[in-house]
Formats: structure tokens, sequence, C-alpha cells
């Protein structure tokens, strides 16, 4: 790969997680679905808050996170997301670029506020989350800069940006602008259910645009319409030129044309919470991968990653990755 | 004691913390004294904030802790405070009543912020605070319903609050009320630099007002300007009925005229991030003493309550503490 300012430049939603613990019971009398992300308004937003326990405040949003996985193991992150001029958004913004990403924030004054995402982490470790989108959900192609999206080797994009149409416009401007530039678009299929939203777009997008597809079992068995993973496996190779498939504790498969790779999972003492364990995998295997490492490394940074965050609860890392990578590789 | 309907109520400033981990080269580049509460400006907490690792938000305040701890203990507990209506004050107003804390939330539409800590924990634990009060300090007389303040069996009053003139005079409203109604007053002397700025004022207090008051051995130390914790003992003894002195790791000590009860702390695999370890010691003495329990099985709850919060990030209790005292009393 060429001179590039950035390694990964991510678009995603850019939201705080409010996250409390509850018990089962806690999902049924919410009608919740466990392990899902779903789309809320403000005002199911605020009867849910109203009976959740005592919560703690973080900064989250997929993409979002998986730079600030990228910036913690070295790499030149970049974040492109939109928070309103409100506490929360100042956190949000805050966090980012303490992590060490790069970009600006598009920060606006009068709109909805910044987007707000509800995490339920049951005894299980699940996390079930209810987002509010908020301002997240204005992100207007106009606020695409298409010279910095450029600049970075590998774009990545959140599927779950994809749910509105606004926004979709926008990634498909960055989409264009990577391709034009000649590099290369990763994507993350989110959540199943997200996937089942988009189906025929997304077949589309898998066949003729991504580079690097990211997906859990689900969400890949939901895209090619089977229950059967082997079958998902096999409808996938070859479609992109890799595809990152992760099976939680049964690790993860990279998959090319003629090749697949299997990679355990990182034992882990206790799983505490399991949110951003898949954002973390892809922002160790996008370090490997911009990093020019071999894609067995760059899953197994993946799955390091991803072990460090389900440890605590958070769905970013609290230790410095750079290290975690240095042990690994050596 | 008759009927009350509540056990303790609480008077103290409405914080949401903004937690983060830093080297202790942190606190030296910035000016700060480690194991210190300093009151900051808004733009001195801006720029802090600005240097600030990413952090995490939680809702707390020491009267405010205190009071959940109250309630996971199954006290009655009840808080009076002041948020605006902004987004941590949503923040803070959730989390309380969540915890199942009773009493209304004060809260404002157009005025100073919600008030926010900066809370700097360093690898030995330390937690380092610089709070912006905003509209904490804005607790007017007027804000004190006294029918309320004494139908609780026990005011608790948060030494920090003395440092603002009106917020003075609201706590003087409340203590006044519950000595009119042969309630008792408890106090927490807060910080070492606290008591400085309020020597006479606190000596009188003790001497005078409070039945059941809280310090460390800084803290204790300053009051009585001594060096010598034992000499600081003898001080303060029988200068109110029952003060309650704590010693971290060497445990605390039940001061009355005529007797001194020794209790060990409870040991702690690691000891994470000592913020609240005061605020839980107070809330298990409290849910003791309120119990007709005697002295020293209500420090002894005391111990077990800071051990809990010490052993996480946070000024909270993440268990039922109502089932830890269960297992203690048994």
């Amino acid at each position: 790969m060429g001179h590039h300012q950035f390694d990964v430049v991510g678009i995603g939603n850019a939201i705080v997680d409010i996250t409390s613990r509850e018990d089962h019971s806690f999902l049924e009398e919410n009608d919740l679905v466990k392990g899902s992300m779903t789309l809320v308004d403000a005002e199911r937003s605020a009867a849910l808050y109203e009976v959740m326990a005592p919560g703690t405040e973080s900064s989250g949003g997929s993409a979002a996170n998986t730079m600030a996985g990228l910036a913690s193991f070295g790499s030149r992150a970049g974040f492109i997301g939109k928070v309103r001029e409100d506490q929360l958004g100042e956190v949000f913004r805050h966090d980012i670029r303490a992590a060490g990403v790069s970009f600006e924030v598009l920060s606006v004054s009068d709109s909805l506020p910044t987007a707000r995402c509800l995490v339920v982490v049951t005894p299980d470790a699940a996390r079930t989350m209810s987002t509010f989108l908020g301002v997240s959900s204005q992100l207007h192609p106009d606020d695409i800069d298409t010279d910095l999206v450029s600049s970075a080797k590998v774009l990545y994009c959140e599927g779950y940006i994809w749910d509105v149409d606004i926004t979709k416009q926008a990634i498909r401007k960055a989409i264009n602008a990577t391709k034009a530039a000649g590099n290369q678009v990763s994507f993350t299929l989110s959540d199943s259910f997200c996937v089942e939203r988009h189906h025929a777009e997304w077949h589309d997008l898998v066949d003729n645009t991504i580079d690097i597809l990211f997906g859990n079992e689900a969400e890949i068995c939901s895209l090619y319409e089977t229950d059967d993973f082997d079958v998902a496996l096999e409808a996938v190779r070859g479609r992109c030129p890799v595809a990152c498939l992760t099976r939680s504790e049964k690790g993860s498969l990279i998959v090319t044309a003629d090749d697949t790779i299997e990679v355990a999972a990182v034992p882990v003492d206790e799983v505490v919470d399991t949110s951003g364990a898949g954002d973390m995998y892809a922002a160790g295997f996008l370090h490997g991968y911009t990093s020019e490492m071999d894609l067995r490394t760059s899953a197994e940074l993946g799955s390091a990653a991803a072990a460090e965050v389900i440890g605590h609860l958070g769905a970013r890392p609290e230790i410095d990755l750079a290290e975690l990578a240095a042990r690994l590789v050596d």
C-alpha cells in the first residue's frame, strides 16, 4: 500500500452507552430480545431507562469502538460520526480523542440529542441493546470529506448505519471515494436483525464492493438465509477477498477464495460483558492487516483484543493493546 | 426511636463522577494533590477534562453515595440535592432513584450545569478529585422541606457542602429541624482540606450539635490540629456521643465518652479504587445504628461495605448489601 495519512477510517454511529446489570426477567418484562440491538425512539428510550438499575456511562458505537481499539494498537485511526453539542456529545468527543483517534467528530448545536444506547448486561454476560440514534441518524453525505476518507488504507463501515436512508447515502459516498482512490473497504454485518433488514443490498455489496467482511455466526447465517454455519461459510467464500467469521469461544475463521484459516479464541478467566467483542476483533484484525501481517496473525490479534474487552464491563479496551500485540507477535 | 418515615436522610452535593485511570505523572503535570478533593471552576474543569484519558461516568456525591449504600442495605433512605435539567442531571436523578433512594432531587431548568467531579485514579488506587459544583452550589434554604427532614431518624450531612455559604445555610436549616424534632444529626468531615477551611465552626458543631461524627485519620487530625492520631482520638472523645474514626486497612475505632471499640478492616483481594470507601463505611454504620444494632456490629457493617466498594471502580456498591449484611449478622 502507498502513502496514507491513516491506516483505517471508520464511519458509524456516535453513541454513548448507558449500561446496567439486570436479571433475565428484566428482558421479558420489557420485551427485549437477548443479544439483539433494537432501534428505539426517544419515548421508548426514556421509558426503558426509567426502569433500569443504576448505570454507568461510557462512549460506545461499534465502529467508534473499533477505531479506539486500533488507536490503542498504535494504528492511525480516524472516525466520522455526529453528536450534538450536549453533555453526552462532549463525553463522546472527549473519549474518542483521548483514545488517540483523529478526525473531527461533527457536532451540531440545534438538533436531536446525542445518540444513547441502553445496554442491559445479564448474568450470562450477554448484552442487549436499545439504541436511540438521535442526531447520529442525521449524518449527511455533505458531512463526508472525501479527501480525508480516501487518505486511509482501509475504510471501516458499520452495518448499523445502513438503517437510516440519509446515513446510508453518506456511507455510500465514503465507499465510492475509497474505491476511486484504490483503497479497500471493510464492513461489519453488525447484527443479524440488521442483516435481515438489508439482505438484497448487502449481497450486492459483498459481491461487488467489500474487500474485508466481518460477521459472527448468526449474522453470516442470516445473510445467506441458512441455519447451517458451514453452508454460510461456503456461500461467502470468494464473494469478497477476505471474510472474517467469528464464533465466540469457538474462535474465528478467515475465509478466502481458496483457503480457510482457523484461529482459536483466547481463553478468558471470567466473561463479564461481551459488549465490544466483535468490535475489538475487527480492530485487532485490521491493525495486523494494515501493518502487512499475514491473515492468521491478524486474526490472532483480533482474538486477543476481543478476549481483553469481554473480561470487563464496557466495550473499549482498558489496557494498551500495543503491549498486548508486542507480547503476541514476539 | 419512634415512628419515622425514613431511617436516614442525607444532604449533599449531587454530582456525576467522570473517572479515568492515570499515571502518577499526570498528577504532577496538572498540579493535583493526590487523595484530595479540590473545588474548581468551569474553565479549570474543562481544561483538566481535555487532558484526561477516556473516562466512565457514574453518579457520585459523598452523601448521595452513602444514601445509595443505605438503600442497598434495605434502609429507608432519602436524599436532598440539586441538579440541572441536563443530561448529567438526568443520569444523577435516575441512578439515585434506581438505587432505591426516595425524595425529590430538586432540578432546575435555567442555571449552572449539573455538578461534575473529575476523578483521577492512580495505580495505587488513590483517587484525586476536582469538583465543579455547578448548580449544586445553589441549594438554598428554601429547598429544605423541614417536614421531610424531620421524618428521618438520622440526618446525614456532608462536610463538603459547607464550602458554599448558601448551601451551608440550607444544611443549618436541616440540622435545626432535625434537632427540633428530637432526632439525630450525623456528619462526615469529608476531606482534611475541607476541615481546615471550617475549623472553628466545626469545633462548635461537634461540641454542640453532632450526634454521630465520621472522619478518617487525616480529617480528625486536621480538626484537632495534631499529627498524632491518638491525640486527636482523645480530643474528640466525649465531645459528641459517637465518633467513628476510619483508618483504611487498619480498620476503624468507635469512640464514645467512656469506651473505644476497635473494629478490623475487611480484607480485600485487590484494592482497585478507594472512591466511596468512607461513604460506604458510613452507610453500613448508619444502617446498623438505625436498625438498633450495637456499635460494634454497626461498624462491622461499615467495614464490609467499604471493602466491597474499593474492590471495583466507582463509588457505589455493585452488589446487594442486604445480602452482605445477612451473611455478616448471622
